[in-house]
């Protein structure tokens, strides 16, 4: 199995850290390998719809973000990678006190990378899948993805 | 043309209003009509990535509550409806002063609702699409959707 | 694990007998449980595209019937599932002499069934992940799935 | 508004007449413009499902060849376009005579082309929308796309 490039670990925690939509929510990096990527984020007022339940555009935003930076964590060292468009499905209702979201590569090609979400809400210390994302990031060169 | 229910566009702003998420966005409604949403929001930190872009996850989250109302918007006194699951194109850079998404409806079923979403970046006044959104609203009985 | 419901094998065969789509495509059913489904088809002329491979629309085709029977496996006697929407990623050129979809399930709703398709080409013997499907089916009542 | 490149019609059209698929379905194209193309396909046994309808997977396979060769109308002399993912909703049971697919552009990009399918059924002369896509073809260099 590959690991992560030398310091590709410090770049994405550098440019996680630099995205003012992950701080609002509170997220942070729990596992970072090379194509594996898990963050996660405790229930709050910033990240919550009518019902008092994490909104669903809260758990799509940070599945997309766990799933760009295990794409991220596969590319070269002069290479960046966007997002160019994502497909999730809502399976429960995202009543707990904890979002974890779980990237992972279903298919890393030249251009692009196809990745896998998954998605669990944490209550009372039990874990279940609440949100199936499939997406594709797209490999480009000499764009500063930090 | 149908209107809206009477006491519907309350409804609606009231639950827009209590979406944490939408607050944390400075998000607000521009119009709204049977079957059709515009909400917007000002480029904040809060909705940011590592390139002080907004964030593909804000995108998709202002268009996922852009088509979810627009299909609440359609549906009778006694349902509420549910995101099923959304897909959503990045088509250009979020680089802008101001994010506009505009939900409207495909297709209007007994138990579903196919939903587009029109993603909008304003600069300097000019506006562009960036993102497209097609989403699945699922109707149910019987939950209070406020 | 859960069973089959009795005569609900013999209900399947005979629906996928009756799709004229898949006797064409010359596809057939390689394993039927509760929630799995596994169906294959040779390369021929009538599967293929401008190069010679497995057309992305006959992929997309074999993936939907492995996942909507996937789906209709696990429904109520009196229940029927129809095919709400699928998105389909092809991860390689599908070059080979055989193609397998495996439909499986990610969520069994009340109302919505969540499925994903694994797609196989097999070319002198060997398998390789060329296309993977998430895709929702809608449980309705009284609507006959034979 | 541009026009076909010098000979892309005739590379289309030779191409469209090469995948056996779209032969066995008895499709032809209707209308061929620089990013538009209308193709349709008469109700056969060949592209049935199990209640006497068109089959889902054949709605998707229309429409993933409209908006196929709508990308593919577009690029340069030297490129090809292969198709990366597609998204399709099923708006209505597609019960009728004949079946339509119009591809378009939403975006066409460097090394993304995003599509739009809209898929009408036709019976008794009426046309009624009955399936939306949303689909991404990748830009390569150097590939027969012929």
């Amino acid at each position: 199995m590959k690991t992560l490039l030398e310091g590709r670990r410090a770049e994405i925690e550098a440019s996680f850290a630099k995205q003012g939509l992950m701080r609002i929510f509170q997220a942070s990096i729990n596992k970072l390998e090379h194509g594996a990527l898990e963050i996660s984020m405790p229930y709050s007022d910033a990240v919550s719809q009518q019902h008092g339940f994490f909104h669903g555009g809260a758990i799509g935003a940070l599945a997309d973000t766990a799933c760009g930076y295990a794409a991220i964590s596969m590319i070269g060292e002069d290479e960046a990678a966007l997002t160019a468009e994502y497909k999730i499905n809502l399976l429960a209702p995202a009543d707990g006190d904890r979002l974890i979201a779980v990237g992972s590569i279903i298919k890393s090609g030249r251009t692009l990378i196809v990745c896998q979400g998954d998605v669990f809400i944490e209550k009372d210390g039990k874990r279940k899948l609440c949100a199936f994302m499939l997406m594709t990031m797209c490999v480009v060169k000499n764009l500063e993805h930090k």
